[in-house]
């Protein structure tokens, strides 16, 4: 088939190389590849860490999502030629009061119900662990399950897999036009299906029910890059300082990622003094050492944010689907998304994790995808290529 | 006569301007021209706000070099066709604990013995003054004698006057060879006369006797640049914030100086967590809208550190003068260091006011300047020149 991808950020990306090995014929469309979201993001692999209350199904789909990253890591590294920094050693949620430990004794249980370890450190443990950790930290909490990757190299490798797999990246931006896409130029595209993967952009793309594109709101978020030579830390940090939440992802170069700020301010993507200094402070207060760092950089960026919090992964229209609104879980969810938007597209049934996922859930008709209405709906296969996929 | 000055930056190409307009050949060599601290410094031109005990001296000469300043704005803008933001609201010098209030008493008082009129504020009028003002402040005294400029806009500024005026501009890193310079390339520069306003990199310009260029050493600070829409103070603020100091420079575009560190750390300008955290939290401590910013800029750069403080402005050999130590009185020293360089290079006496700067006082043996030397010393004036002079 041939297809159309809208968007060049991890999920795009992971999506159009996916729909490539696959062996279709993929057009990838954005005119500014890599510089969103994905180029802003900590690359946390943390549904530990990331647990929330009242978020279980999210929780159950970014485990299901961690599951896949080792052989999808692995598999990116070798189609790219590139390591992509995956580290292994897990979180530490940490809490500076009483008030921060209570509520990470929540966080344990709720982590339990979902049948991940942690183990509460005691207090001589958590500076043998992590001697970059602040002294007097009321708790501190240890989970292997989480991972995290380098963002950028991701993406990078994710231009070079994708590239190699044969996906041809057009530098400019387009809308949704039928199973296809048009350039704001006014060209046609032709397609056999359209994936939409425009991240916090996806209400700006014309051409999709109004229902899925008003779904989605931009997030502003905030998030700093320093530097040292010596290692500071070595799992991810993530901690709550007198009920404000920070984390901090160490590299294997030494770089450190401090993020980050959750905003509701439209498209706004400036650094603020606020977000700079509450970022510094929180993350000075879990890990001293931060002082000493070069400070890199402060960058913003609009992630897709949801109302329930979970992405949208489906068909909206005839041939036309939607891989989006993955808020603060791109780079956790990237390889299920890709996984699942490829079962669409082929017309079999998706994984059954993002049962959650459906686009419609928001008030659109329900989309038939039911397996074997693909033929029907999208297909443009010869008879031999039916007849083989029987086999 | 021919000149080469060495170091474009604010000092440098002062004193290149004035050589030019005074009728002089000028050939000014930088590799890196006006990228300096000339480049991350706040424009304070503020002898009153950064008076402190002990540096008598100093007080004496920024209060004397404030006074060129408003007629060289004037002349500056003309010639460049280019407004340098002079802003002539004055300091606010405030303090947040009883301590920084009782520190600001005795500069009052310091002040006071200078000349300089300052005004305590009483408990409401502060934020009548300033609505941007943290309110519970302990202490907030006015005074009225502090200007600021737009550094960039002063650095522009006199790239063009001086190319106007004449002066080449040479992009190549140069040492003192003789009275001219010597390319690191080997390329010998012939002059009559060769003024050094290296900065910080003074000590790395060979040619100069060890006792001066050892005498300036690198001290690193780091600033911020934040930007806002609406006006958020319109005086620059001096704070101590239970004893650790600040300022906030604004300018009239919304763009805000929050500064600036000063580490003895050699040739270092990284930014750092620490550098960054700690200019937010003072900032903020004081002018709490800093939070609402636009964080545009963290920047370090080293600044020319002397024993004493005070700058080196005077010959130390046969045709060669340094322009440099200004630490952080750069801008507002440059005008008189111009003069002083134009006197001493034409074999007038310098102005009186910078007594206190003569190079040799580190420990080289005085250099013969006094007036009527020029001719013997430096001339390559012809007869009728020469006659020019006596009218």
């Amino acid at each position: 088939m041939r297809i159309a991808v809208v968007g060049a950020g991890v999920v795009g990306l992971s999506v159009a190389w996916r729909l490539a090995a696959a062996g279709h014929d993929v057009e990838l469309h954005d005119d500014a590849p890599g510089q969103g979201a994905s180029h802003a993001a900590a690359g946390m692999l943390a549904p530990a860490g990331e647990a929330w209350f009242g978020e279980e199904e999210l929780i159950r789909l970014g485990l299901a999502g961690l599951r896949q990253w080792p052989e999808f890591a692995a598999r990116l590294g070798e189609a790219a030629g590139l390591d992509v920094g995956l580290r292994t050693e897990g979180s530490l949620l940490v809490g500076v009061d009483d008030a921060d430990a209570a509520t990470l004794d929540q966080v344990r249980e709720l982590l339990s119900r979902h049948g991940v370890d942690t183990e509460q450190l005691t207090r001589r443990e958590p500076r043998r662990h992590e001697s970059g950790l602040a002294p007097g930290l009321r708790r501190v909490v240890l989970t292997t399950a989480d991972r995290s990757v380098d963002n950028r190299l991701v993406v990078q490798a994710l231009q070079r897999a994708a590239a190699a797999a044969g996906v041809v990246l057009r530098g400019e931006r387009v809308d949704v036009d039928g199973r296809g896409v048009r350039t704001r130029d006014g060209d046609a595209v032709q397609a056999d299906a359209v994936v939409v993967a425009a991240g916090a952009d996806l209400r700006a793309v014309r051409g999709l029910p109004e229902q899925v594109a008003g779904a989605v709101r931009p997030v502003k978020g905030q998030i700093l890059r320093l530097r040292t030579e010596s290692e500071l830390v070595t799992h991810t940090v993530r901690g709550l300082v007198r009920g404000d939440a920070v984390y901090i992802v160490p590299r294997a170069d030494g770089e450190l990622v401090v993020g980050a700020t959750s905003e509701e301010l439209g498209r706004d993507v400036r650094v603020t003094g606020d977000g700079v200094y509450e970022l510094l402070r929180r993350g000075i207060a879990l890990v001293p050492g931060l002082r000493e760092c070069e400070f890199v950089e402060a960058i913003a960026r609009s992630r897709p944010g949801t109302p329930d919090n979970l992405p949208l992964i489906g068909p909206v229209d005839d041939g036309v689907f939607v891989a989006g609104g993955h808020y603060r879980a791109g780079f956790l969810l990237a390889p299920t998304t890709a996984e699942a938007i490829l079962a669409y597209v082929e017309g079999r049934p998706p994984p059954e994790e993002i049962a959650g996922c459906d686009p419609a859930r928001f008030g659109l008709a329900p989309v038939q995808t039911a397996p074997g209405a693909f033929g029907g709906a999208y297909g443009r296969k010869t008879e031999a290529e039916a007849r083989e996929e029987t086999i």
